[in-house]
């Protein structure tokens, strides 16, 4: 049935189990979990992020091997991880995602009287998260797919990434005892790992209520299909593909164009260029300042050396992408790094004309993920706008502007508003702030659905659903939805906010 | 290409068009209609309701003619229209919708500084609405789809429904008056009339971002796959398909069990039972007073004579459904009412044994669209629980209870929420109150989309998705984030209401 399935469901003493078991688990669960309150669905998320913390000893040293990403980085990333956490814990805890309203009954009204009518979210049900290659830790086992989902109240399984197997499996081995510290059933969480086969048949699995992915666009749609061809289908967030448009205007060339290069080159190699925010399309002016901009921008990446991709089928594609540039008509190498070994390929930076975006092709705009990254010089913002409104969506565009630039970004950015997620000025799009304001999504094929984000607090959101109590009797109403509101909640009343 | 497509843009001399002009029309309308401030938006709405006022000595009649509902019940869909359409102008002005998230720059945040981030809704772009054959105008022209897709900033192109085109004309000709008199762009509003192939073709441009249906099944689910198909997918919000589970508790029946039974039949007849929410299928506790129930409803449906249906193929449904019933062998029939004519087949009663809810049989659990009620008597709550668990996702579910009941009702309650979008006591599902707290809408096949309703202001989320805006200067910033908040909305700044 699976491929090499491996899962823990959390209080059992096995770890040998199957997607099957871990549905069922979860199924099973699902009641009990989403009828805690927000205080103890909170002090569980903090207690996830306490039993990470109190193994990361052990966790970082493993997704340093297996990630080949930096220490630095990764203890970054447990950081990340577990302040994640700690948000929706404090989400939870407020209780605006329970969405309260509530129209109260006018039994005088005429000519019919009108019913006491409450509303608030609950959980969809149990949410299957497929784990990112890039992010070991703050986009996969206990990422922020698992955060959101567990706060919304939805029992989880991971289906852990095959590049990190021994990371996921310790992080889930935190969780699990979180889980059984907070005395919830075991089947809130589990961990499974296995192949294409064993994710497909997640998704397909009847008890699943939702999907959350981060990865290629390939596996993404795959995941996409499936879910639609359920008997019931589910909905999928997933986050596959993106460019990341960066618009350099002409007034942003006045200043110090050298550095401007560099910070763009330093955010296209970070973390050689493995990252879904990663700068893959700019846009520069024609003209001299342009040309200075593409020389230092060129320097910079030859100065630059490659480092150890996440997996050598990463590194593949990566050489394959950037040979498909390199082998274009009439696009040219602006600069070239040097490989710092078998798995981490040289930086490249190319220049492209216009025209290529234009066409059928699609070489310059998919996404070759890696430290490649394409510029293609553009007159004035009239030939630009045209450029951009044939993008597919984005999770970011970027624009460098300065005041003089006023009236050409003010152009630009009702086109990019339509094409991307996150809109920044003056900086770049790599390092997604987790907060409450952050937009980490966007318009297809950035994700499968782009009515959300996947990183900030808004992503919990994405698994819950309405439910109107029409006259149910007081004794009988959720506490969310009480009059003596013993939670606590912002409520809307006949519409406006309490 | 299309077959037989007519369609009205605003401003346009001719009626005469087609889906490609339409949807052309309406994307060249988004970026002005989208700018529009609160007040003009709003205002707009008020204008088509005001226009809709206006014709309604016209409409009216028409939609009578075409529908054969009777006076009164149009009449009062007219307030429901214009009510609905007001509603979103408040809902528009007070701009919660906008969902203003700011999390504040924090240049001293070590080891790094955090950017300013803001974040607020922006509409999707042009959106298909599909009207609905039993609601000529609450739910069609200018309906709930309509009215929280030109809320949420979105132009609309309606395919109006081909049993009611006049209907359809009078009102598009009246939102098109509204459309002038506001200044805004002709194509904010389009309206096309055709059949299957003209609906397909609408899903299928890609200028559409959305589509919005109320209608069958297999109509619904059509346009869920050629949405899905596309190059660009986008999302559907299809009401379909609901049989509206009424569960009796034994307390219930202690009281003046005629009088329940009465009103129980006039739920199920109302509207010849052409109701999204008409009780299909009622669960009644053995023994004698079920028995009694039992006997009050057959007579009162045999008291009742059928009303003439929405069309010829609507009724043609219903005698296939009625006699698909009669011919299983278990189901007898209760109570028979007489036809009202051609068009209007009797009322009809049936009682089915249980088990046949458990076999892959859905011949109880179809929807049969029109006066045909199936009742399934049980024992105790513990013999109920399965068979509400097996069912499909409702829009509705209805228990009848006494405080004798509460620990039954108690045991019923969760598993109803993950069934159903609105769970009401002591009351019959039809008659949708329009409200901020309403659910209409519920797991698939309800719809398609559990996450959202199509009745109620929540209704105006499903037309928007996120945008991050990230150290974007303040002369350029749109207005709901601007720091002076010119629109005086509800800000959430570092997670929390203002």
């Amino acid at each position: 049935m699976t491929d090499q399935a491996t899962s823990i469901i959390a209080g059992s003493d096995s770890e040998q189990a199957d997607v099957a078991a871990a549905t069922a688990a979860a199924a099973e669960a699902f009641a009990a979990y989403r009828a805690t309150s927000p205080e103890e669905r909170a002090a569980f998320l903090e207690a996830v992020a306490a039993e990470i913390e109190a193994d990361k000893d052990a966790i970082i040293p493993e997704a340093v091997r297996e990630s080949s990403l930096p220490e630095a980085r990764i203890t970054g990333e447990v950081g990340r991880t577990t302040g994640q956490l700690r948000m929706f814990a404090d989400v939870v805890r407020r209780g605006d995602h329970l969405g309260v309203r509530i129209d109260p009954a006018m039994p005088d009204r005429a000519p019919l009287p009108r019913a006491d009518i409450r509303q608030r979210m609950v959980p969809l049900g149990p949410v299957a998260v497929f784990g990112a290659s890039n992010f070991p830790l703050a986009f996969s086992t206990a990422g922020g797919d698992t955060a959101s989902a567990l706060a919304a109240g939805c029992p989880v399984v991971v289906k852990g990434h095959p590049a990190h197997p021994v990371t996921g499996t310790l992080v889930a081995r935190a969780i699990t005892r979180a889980v059984e510290r907070s005395g919830l059933p075991a089947g809130t969480f589990s961990f499974v790992l296995g192949g294409i086969e064993t994710g497909q048949e997640l998704v397909a699995d009847q008890r699943i209520a939702a999907v959350g992915f981060t990865g290629s666009r390939g596996g993404g749609l795959a995941l996409v299909q499936a879910a639609a061809a359920r008997e019931v289908p589910i909905p999928v967030y997933a986050e596959m593909s993106s460019i990341n448009p960066v618009v350099v205007l002409p007034g942003a060339l006045e200043g110090d164009v050298t550095a401007l290069a560099e910070a763009y080159v330093a955010s296209l190699v970070l973390g050689a260029g493995q990252f879904c925010t990663n700068p893959g399309l700019l846009f520069l002016p024609s003209g001299e300042a342009g040309d200075a901009f593409l020389r230092a921008a060129g320097a910079a990446v030859q100065r630059a050396s490659g480092a150890p991709m996440l997996t050598p089928g990463i590194a593949e594609a990566y050489a394959s992408g950037t040979a498909s540039l390199r082998g274009t008509e009439g696009i040219r190498v602006i600069g070239e790094g040097t490989p710092g070994g078998d798995l981490a390929p040289a930086p490249v930076l190319y220049e492209a004309p216009a025209e290529l975006l234009s066409l059928d092709d699609s070489t310059v705009t998919d996404e070759v993920f890696g430290a490649s990254g394409v510029v293609v010089r553009f007159g004035d913002v009239t030939e630009l706008l045209p450029r951009l409104e044939g993008l597919e969506g984005q999770l970011t565009a970027t624009v460098h502007a300065t005041d003089a630039d006023a009236d050409d970004a003010a152009a630009l950015l009702p086109v990019l508003e339509l094409k991307a997620g996150r809109i920044l000025f003056n900086g770049w799009p790599t390092g997604v702030e987790v907060g409450h304001a952050m937009v980490h999504g966007g318009p297809f094929p950035a994700t499968s659905d782009s009515r959300s984000t996947s990183v900030g607090s808004l992503a919990i959101e994405r698994f819950q659903r309405p439910v109107a109590y029409q006259d149910v009797p007081a004794g009988l109403l959720p506490a969310a939805v009480r009059d003596d509101n013993p939670w606590g909640l912002r409520r809307r009343v006949d519409g406006i906010l309490e």
